[in-house]
């Protein structure tokens, strides 16, 4: 979902959605070359998300079986995808609606939040695979002053992890901007997230992560997640974050 | 919470933390100058938010009153701010307790993250007061080109609020950091948040924010807090975030 | 909302929901005398949900204004019965829409139980003033007995009832069928519920319940509402309940 | 969890809760037979919830495997109960530190109502299979009754249930003790629940309920529950729960 994957995306997609949108409030004009003007939904309700490929070789992780992957790719992860985009064509449609109570708009933007959180964190978990576990540069470093030692913060991530096993959830790894602090944050579901936080490292604790290899035994997953991380794309969105 | 009044915060309630808190993981060696050596919590766990004040004559708003601001600022701010440096003190001892089941200390990770919401939204909130409503700048033209025409962007801001009257939450407007792009977002309670978004605009919903002035009136609320924006604050937030 | 008062609003408010929902597979076929057959929406989405009016007289509480009581039943409580009924409309029409994703249909059952825990938890909020505050019968012999003695109980209904200040929720001490015990339940909001728990006194900490005459002051408010409470009412409950 | 294995099993686990709590305000008195009184928790703290047994042959489901049933009913269901014991411990020793803060009890009386709804809503759930899936009875009629026919209401429920696919909950069909209608309802976790409601037919929607069967083909997973229903035991709940 970079920026020119997204604009390519849009290309394709928006007839469909914009069938979907009545004209109205949250539809911007389109130049067009002659007849009546085209609409489309403006751009935030444009629904133009693009798939974003797996950048690692499913078959090669060490304990993550690659049915899992892929299912979680291709099912859970573009599940979302598709809804969000519904979704926003649902919003634009539903703002032309003068008379639509704001409770019923309020269960859409509900949803919104939902996939926009499952969209991203799923792009983001997804990018930190295909490394050997082992954590080192600056991020390894501020860890260790953020929580006293690499093993405190350790311990802290995986008991955040685990206290949302058996049900759904992350536990987040972020920077957060406006304290300028590093923290674990705990996330019941898609829709939680901490405020100004930039996540720097996700871990998926829906069951839907790991059932199919480790059933219930979610340590186990946990320990073969850390063991697949390459710790560069953490400390590269890290060096990011906390540099602005 | 800027980083020069936080530490100095820190200097002042560490003790009291200190004591709180076992040693252990989660609690950092403090150079000393002889004797024993001292420990105190981690930074992640230190707990030394201190109080913001306000940057705006809460006598001069238009229709929301000194009393009510002053009871939203010292009582629901600053007790979400205390709860979040007792929670964090509650952390470090907690991460001490090797047998603590995970559940239990999801609890307290939930909180971490409600208060944490809680007192980022309420400052970022009460830094917006004391302007005269007229949006303008590049983020009103952000918004133009994002939702189609600025009444657009603000009705369905207004629709997002509306949603959560009488009962709690946050309609925040957001420049997304990873999808490059502004929407309003949806929040149930402080404990939601949109991934990767920060935050320029945000409005309570919660019924103290006027419940005083306004009963359940909400709509009319929401006029006397757009009717109060300084939107240069807005606009800077804008500026600050998109630019990386 | 008892059985005759609904059936009562049924009649007047059936034509408003047959012209939201269209005809199909959630419409049941009504009898008519003649010509094409009328459908109004089967039972489950009938919407006629009737005010339940106050019980006693709101001038003549100890700490709770009548305009904060009168507020609160009408705007509050009516307003959740209003969108009650419009939701179960928006279900009726929503189910004659065979590709409609369940997601969206999601935002509305989601409404649904938010508004169905509002309206039927308000009722029971009424009907329990206008008493001395004193408890009684065998509720408070089964109170005692639950929880060691009524002043055990009490504090911990008042903590777990503390521990939403600020927000919104709900403490209720409920008889639990299925277990066959009494506890006090935390809910967050009007969609939290004790499974197979029936509600003997609830208590509402959602901020509209007594920031106009309290503020911040949510122990203050709790004091008035223990004082108000006709323990009869909550004993007639317990009879009932732990009866079958 | 009947109220025989349930006094039994308070004998067995009573020691173990009254070692983690304190002697204070939600303790109870027990008489003894000389020396120093003992004290053990109040029972709405006692924590003694025993494990039911799987009332069906797990061999025998068709489409849902022995490996996933046992999984479910040994790690989820029994992790629940366990945890379920264990916050009621917890709880009685934090109201015996009267300094304890509310937001923090409200922590664990979160998990001790999440538990609580897991584990009765996993006792329905195993209680519902061994039958042929064919709907009859009364409850037959009254589906018939409350929603048009009993295919509206099983689409209803099915698509209640798609809607929480990906993540986690329960479709719950109840009998609304209150409103005396029957009633599918949306439940997001183990927190949701129709206050009055008494669970009919309980529908997990957690993943770990067919991840390990069907991967995220979760609709498949609906066909195969509904396959195995034992419709007498859902028409046993109705009459039991609306002849009140």
């Amino acid at each position: 979902m970079n920026d020119i994957s997204r604009r390519n995306a849009m290309g394709s997609i928006a007839l469909g959605v914009a069938a979907a949108a009545a004209p109205g409030a949250a539809v911007a004009a389109t130049p067009t070359t002659g007849g009546s003007p085209m609409t489309s939904p403006a751009p935030a309700f444009a629904g133009g998300h693009a798939v974003k490929p797996l950048g690692f070789d499913p078959t090669k992780l060490t304990g993550l079986s690659e049915k899992l992957i892929r299912s979680h790719w291709e099912n859970n992860y573009q599940g979302s995808l598709k809804a969000l985009n519904m979704i926003e064509g649902r919003l634009a449609a539903a703002m032309s609606d003068k008379d639509l109570p704001p409770v019923v708009y309020g269960g859409l933007k509900r949803e919104e939040l939902h996939r926009t959180g499952s969209v991203i964190l799923h792009e983001l978990y997804f990018e930190q695979f295909g490394g050997n576990g082992q954590a080192a540069g600056s991020i390894r470093d501020a860890l260790v002053a953020s929580h006293g030692s690499f093993e405190a913060w350790e311990a802290e991530f995986r008991r955040t992890a685990m206290a949302l096993a058996g049900g759904s959830g992350w536990a987040i790894l972020a920077w957060n901007q406006y304290t300028r602090s590093l923290h674990n944050y705990w996330a019941w579901d898609h829709t939680n997230g901490p405020v100004t936080g930039v996540p720097l490292l996700v871990l998926d604790m829906y069951e839907h992560a790991f059932h199919m290899d480790y059933g219930t035994a979610a340590a186990k997953y946990v320990d073969a997640f850390m063991h697949n991380l390459d710790w560069a794309v953490v400390d590269a969105r890290y060096r990011s974050a906390s540099r602005t």
